[in-house]
């Protein structure tokens, strides 16, 4: 599996009492399967994976397997606080048609964690996991940095095959591209600094905004591998204040308000993730439509 | 139920196959009960939670509460990545018999916290909780800090009847203490500022250094309450090097070396938390005799 | 010199033409000089020091040291960018009659800051100081924290009584309590934390505080000394939100402010403070009448 | 004026007795001259200006701008502690030849700093100057962030004409690029993230590392400018590690080194820097060495 293009971390639907909303999920797949998306993750951050139980997370994967048919590539988020469950669901997650899966750090006791403990951690993920592991730094939300020292620790093991990094640190996100070895891919971990990862090597991204403007986020690849910057700058520069509402700003609530904007069900998160307020929503609504990318995205 | 005096937040003795050692856990049990803590945290963040299932975490409250019998409070640490977790275990929890919760706010999608979610996430808890509610301040784990005004917030519920602040921001727990109703308790977190925070208010203390030190720490609050500064200051002093190598220095592995050094039961922690070097391991011990507190420590 | 009790890190009066308005400094200092204070700091962060010139700086002193003529020991804050510039204003603060002086750590390239380097920096100072160096730490204007390790090693020099720590962090407090060397005193940084700081150790403060409320803060000490922490944790309660607002809150603007309200001379700050707006004013003048201590403060 | 191209922050050189070396300086500046840089900076952070007097920063802007006899612009460092001081180095470094002016935010209040307070504190700045004014961010030496919505309404100023950013935050420069009106340039503040600036609409840069490789650098910019990706981004990978080393890493004595190492004059640095000891300064030559990227800097 080689890590490439944009995927999608989907949000998880939820109906009114809390449920995970099959219908709604399928009907986003539906639209997602066909836009211009390279991949899916699934029970990522943007997944509300801390509020879903193993089952759930399991069968989500299943789902979301069982309608990409192998068109696109998935990969399951399979965190748990303790290695054994999150070794129990890397293993159910591959089961459930899963293609690849992603792990963060250990973060609870981080004071604790050395390049020794993380190395034993990802390699013993890794012996176990049947697909491929993708590591995933997510400073903001663990309070703990992977360092390119670390990582190049722990991608000595083959079953690694990349790394997604969040951190916005965009020199350190170059230094992995200059440091890692054939087989190893670096993968952007937001929109707001697409472009610039891809200068500096990477591969491609998991964009909360490819939930939203696919083919936009798309064409930014395309426009920078063929050489035009300024379309792809241009593209960055459009998206830059809607991405950082739906992530750092306004979160997975933001997030789910622009999926509803564009037609697809974003509906409601779990507790404690509490709804938008209206003025919120709306102020959402309009960095979304004042993008002017909205028109581009045809698949919807 | 009454927050006062010294609480030991107990670590989890596990067998070398990684099982809980039940017997271990009597044998280390019935020493505390002979010492002069006040109250015993089980399941807490010295207690491996993260590594812990939901199951094992009620069995191990059943455990403690049994073998105490009510002689002193036992409080379990109810923190589970879900809201609807949490509440299971703080339900399940108070029906194994333990006296109070100890609840962490939420905090992987930290960025999203705010004064009302979390009122509403602790309230939650409380109006579902057979038992009182301790909030529970830990900021260099969670990376997220529960400010006064949140803490006012939340404890106008009356079924929350505390805070245990590991933050050793002194002039927040002084401003917690000013600002608390009568029957809200304010708990310093750690051995290093426990006689400071006593200075300012607070009515005891769980820490991590009554596992080993329970005469010393209950002595320095008596000496303070019978004020003899001079008597608790010297104790704070000698035990404030010591409480860093089993709290911040070398986290949990620490605690179990020292815990192992008394002549309890320690043992192993489980993965990602690795065996201490031997080195360090000697420090350990090595500052453990230099409190020159052991001798006093009788009950062992 | 023993750095013992209450000092006042006392405040610049300007005129509008943003003069030094020395008739002014010469009325405050008559008050403060009835008042119970032990002791005076010019020309250091509350003095707003960066915005005076070296000539400034030195008048200052020299006026300070002949109104007090002895009576009470005054500190020199002496921190300029360069080392040179430090020694210089250093030997003409002591030749104007400062009993001591106050140095910050260099901080602009923090990140090249060592132990050695740090030592080197203040034995140099120390060698060419006429009267006793006193250390500053002041982590939150430097973004730089002098550790336990480094100040250890700096306090060897003999010419070095102390340090005055603004942190907060009343473990690192303690820490250099319990390290110091007899002839080394502990200085508490500000007045959130005074209890706590005498509680582990510190034989007094410099508290901005203590410019507007010297007689609460000089019985607060008193009485803990006297073994009345009650009495003492009650004037700590009570002035620590006022406290916040003279320092981090609104820092020197709110600070002459609450001189003001006290009928002393605080006056603008020099550009590019700018003066509080009235609400925020008002604010200060509310807190500081609700201490309920103003009464007490006889001296006025 | 124009910002646009790379420019070299040099460095001051001293003698042994810790004079300033003009002879030193002027033969540096004749190889610079020679080289491809497209503007100098003098007296900024790697021309240590926290160590030169008032009267030094002048003569050094005098001699530069003698040299360079307008074939290129030269920006001098204005930062003092207080408006007033800075406002008159601004203006005798016009005096001196300056072309413009380079700015930091006032930081040691800085928790006092609003968009009000430092729009004034710029605009002050900017009235009184006779040449342009660069705003100049650099949290990692002043412990203060200038946010884009503050550089929004400093820059409505005429004569502040663009941005040096050395947070490295790449979101955050990528904002300053999209908000930034007509005759607004931003500035890459660092070699590590030069190309990731130029990708989202930086107008060019001012490197530490551009003393030592100003071809690469210059190279770097005009592939990158000629679509040639490819080729930007393998020297960007070349200089990233030894980037670090004379910036973060070692600091100005780590610059000093390597500008020794490629024949010009490095030298010491003045107190409380410190010499690099002896295995460190190899590693930074052997860095320099192993970029491959010597052999083209002919103009040495």
């Amino acid at each position: 599996m080689d890590l490439k293009g944009v995927y999608a971390p989907i949000p998880t639907p939820f109906d009114n009492q809390g449920r995970i909303h099959w219908k709604a999920l399928d009907g986003n797949l539906e639209k997602w399967l066909s836009s211009p998306l390279d991949g899916l993750v699934v029970g990522g951050s943007n997944g509300e994976f801390p509020f879903l139980s193993f089952k759930e997370r399991v069968e989500l994967t299943g789902c979301v397997a069982r309608k990409t048919a192998g068109r696109i590539p998935i990969v399951t988020g399979i965190h748990c606080p303790s290695l054994n469950e999150t070794i129990a669901l890397c293993v159910a997650a591959a089961e459930a048609g899963s293609d690849a899966v992603l792990a963060l750090p250990p973060h609870y006791y981080k004071g604790q964690n050395s390049t020794d403990s993380l190395k034993s951690y990802f390699w013993a993920i890794a012996d176990s996991s049947p697909v491929p592991v993708v590591l995933y730094n997510m400073p903001s939300n663990t309070g703990f940095n992977l360092s390119p020292e670390c990582v190049k620790a722990i991608s000595a093991h083959p079953g690694i095959i990349g790394i997604k990094d969040t951190s916005g640190d965009i020199v350190q996100i170059a230094r992995l591209c200059l440091e890692s070895h054939p087989g190893f891919s670096v993968f952007v971990g937001s929109g707001g600094f697409f472009l610039a990862g891809l200068a500096v090597g990477c591969t491609g991204g998991t964009l909360a905004v490819a939930n939203i403007l696919p083919a936009a986020c798309s064409r930014l690849q395309k426009s920078f591998a063929s050489g035009d910057i300024q379309a792809a700058r241009e593209i960055q520069h459009r998206i830059l204040i809607l991405n950082h509402a739906v992530t750092k700003g306004y979160g997975i609530p933001g997030l789910k308000i622009a999926v509803d904007g564009i037609g697809l069900c974003g509906g409601p998160c779990r507790a404690p993730l509490q709804p938008l307020e209206t003025e919120k929503a709306n102020e959402v609504l309009r960095l979304l439509f004042e993008t002017n990318l909205l028109d581009k995205e045809e698949w919807r």
